[in-house]
């Protein structure tokens, strides 16, 4: 983004101001005097900021606005027929796939079943690559980069340390595999219910920056945003709700432990439970109020409000958002957990301290696109646009 | 410490010089020439402060050593001898007070058994009071203030909010009775389990930056540090391990819920299963072999493990220290805690990931002086020292 024979302290400057011109278009499209105003730099800067963004199709300028006095200010805003984020989520039983433009707009989704568990990573990857072309190709934008959502706990460098539901991928570096298999920069990898956390924070009023956001799938998970930032812990092992005990002498885990939330409120036993083979028929019985389907939603609520419990007395954050299968479940097993919730949570009581993901189970492969734009919008000249033809 | 005359803008740079002097002495005694080098002061100013420092007895200036070329430094160091600052530490079945110098030695302790369970605020805080008196008459210093730690949730304004195991306490506000009583500033007041962690940060080196401290007593809490910072949650309650839950179905907690880790590896829980009046009988029965008592702390040990596998799985520590009873249990109450958290906790195990708090008991009331300590040196001109005479 910067001329090569500049000197150095030249483009540290220039680098620093372009990030504040993006992340001030992130925030609200403005005119280049309102962009002066906001960023503190001088109208010539701003100016000539703004054309090289022009040039590379990241912001793009309205027609004049009518009706005011003087020259009429020309809107600058974030491009969103520009190069687009690529979202991808590989879980157990399902692939994702989103493209969002500069705006942080939805321009496509498209999820498919898939029985992964007993795939090797070549297969998956290949199978997640496959959905990813298809919004690529539905979406027609140049491609900025991608961010990949997994069901596990992700290292600093990407590979998947620990996925008890899905084996096949375990040690692997699937981010590094995917960007082989699309040919374009894997910018974020990084745990599903970590990445659904990120994507309330942008797009859910509700959480407001201290939360616990709840994946439920075939595996259960929690990102923690302590002061608007997403919490990992020592070695990115926080947040593992899914393997907080609910009964000590319960049912063996996957993780070696016994009695852990997942043997009581994951997708699989929930189903089983319910005695139903899909999440579609488990809603459509819950509706239909088939008791079997209703004692097993609330067992599981129960059970996962026994562990949300355990996990708010040991971080006490002041809200929760619930996502995945739990937000479709939402109306049905929120009484049970609130009683647990109610019961057992040492800390005063919030007003709407449980709420449904407005993102329902799209949260994670959203938040992976959104991640990517997050990484690109607040230090543009950190990363690679795409040459805009 | 200021001159009243000088102008704002002086004072304040002065505060923040004498500020960097008593945080540099805290470090290590340096000589006026080594200090001026550490922070960056002049050695006219740094001859100045230190000056000052010295006619409040907050620092001594030692005699030169000897051997070396040149004209020979002297030694200013923290005054052994100046103001001390007072912990005191009320808990359910006993109550401990203690004397740290200005260096962090400890000068006085006491430690005095007595059943606080069925007494109200006016009686449990006299005779915190009589058991500080003991020590401060003791020690025969000045005092700077005092720190008091507490077996519940305290607010921001030092109310005690929650006290499950000292009801005549809760809603009560025992800092500024115990000022009233002793005539003399309570500059800190918190959970026992935080000032304990804040202690483990000052003197267990095997701690390290990041931690959980484990509070054994009559109620069972933990002191969360992270990035060598108190990790306190939204409103003060993170770190409640005693209400992690073991069994959702287990026995009935004075918190309201049931199953919680108080109900198994608390002090009442494991005497009464022991069949001993007390930890000291207790200890005995253990060193002799007896298979009750022996029985009882593996119970205790294993539940303690399956709480702080959930603590774990939730924050991601990398070490646990053990203090209170637990530290006095250490050899009997580690092998099937280990067990639990080799089973359970998702993160990948570290060397000397659990160890005894060398505080042992006193780890509290130690940290509630240390705190006071903290403060006072960290901005002398924020606190008020005691006349010298």
């Amino acid at each position: 983004m910067t001329a090569p024979g500049a000197p150095a302290g030249q483009q540290t400057v220039r680098r620093h101001n372009l990030s504040l011109i993006t992340t001030a278009l992130a925030a609200a499209p403005s005119s280049r005097a309102e962009l002066a105003q906001r960023t503190g730099l001088t109208k010539a800067t701003v100016s000539s900021l703004v054309d090289d963004l022009i040039t590379r199709a990241i912001v793009v300028e309205g027609e004049p606005a009518n009706g005011g006095v003087g020259r009429p200010a020309r809107p600058v805003r974030l491009d969103p027929d520009g190069p687009v984020a690529l979202g991808v989520e590989i879980n157990v039983d399902y692939t994702a796939a989103c493209v969002l433009d500069l705006t942080g707009e939805l321009r496509c989704y498209q999820r498919h079943v898939v029985e992964n568990r007993a795939n090797g990573a070549a297969e998956v990857i290949e199978q997640a690559a496959a959905v990813a072309r298809a919004v690529l190709a539905e979406a027609g934008q140049p491609l900025l980069g991608a961010g990949l959502a997994l069901p596990g706990v992700v290292a600093d460098d990407g590979t998947l340390l620990r996925a008890p539901n899905l084996p096949g991928l375990a040690g692997a570096r699937p981010g590094m595999q995917l960007a082989d298999a699309l040919g374009a920069p894997v910018l974020v990898v990084d745990n599903e219910a970590n990445l659904g956390a990120l994507a309330s924070l942008r797009a859910d009023p509700a959480a407001g920056p201290d939360f616990v956001y709840v994946s439920g799938e075939i595996g259960v998970g929690a990102g923690l945003v302590v002061a608007g930032k997403l919490f990992r812990g020592a070695s990115g092992f926080a947040g593992e709700l899914g393997h907080v005990v609910v009964t000590q002498d319960g049912p063996d885990c996957g993780c070696g432990g016994r009695g852990c939330v997942e043997q009581y409120a994951g997708q699989d036993v929930l189903l089983r439970t319910a005695g139903q083979p899909d999440l579609e028929r488990l809603e459509a019985a819950v509706t239909a109020r088939d008791p079997a389907a209703l004692i097993a939603v609330a067992q599981a609520g129960s059970a996962l409000g026994v562990g949300l419990a355990s996990l708010l007395n040991v971080i006490d954050l002041p809200k929760v958002v619930l996502g995945g299968m739990y937000a479709r479940l939402f109306a049905a097993i929120t009484p049970p957990l609130t009683i647990q919730l109610n019961r057992r949570v040492l800390a005063p009581r919030r007003p709407g301290r449980l709420s449904r993901s407005p993102l329902g189970g799209d949260a994670a492969v959203r938040g992976a696109a959104g991640a990517v734009l997050d990484r690109a919008l607040s230090d543009p000249a950190g990363v690679d646009w795409p040459a805009i033809v």
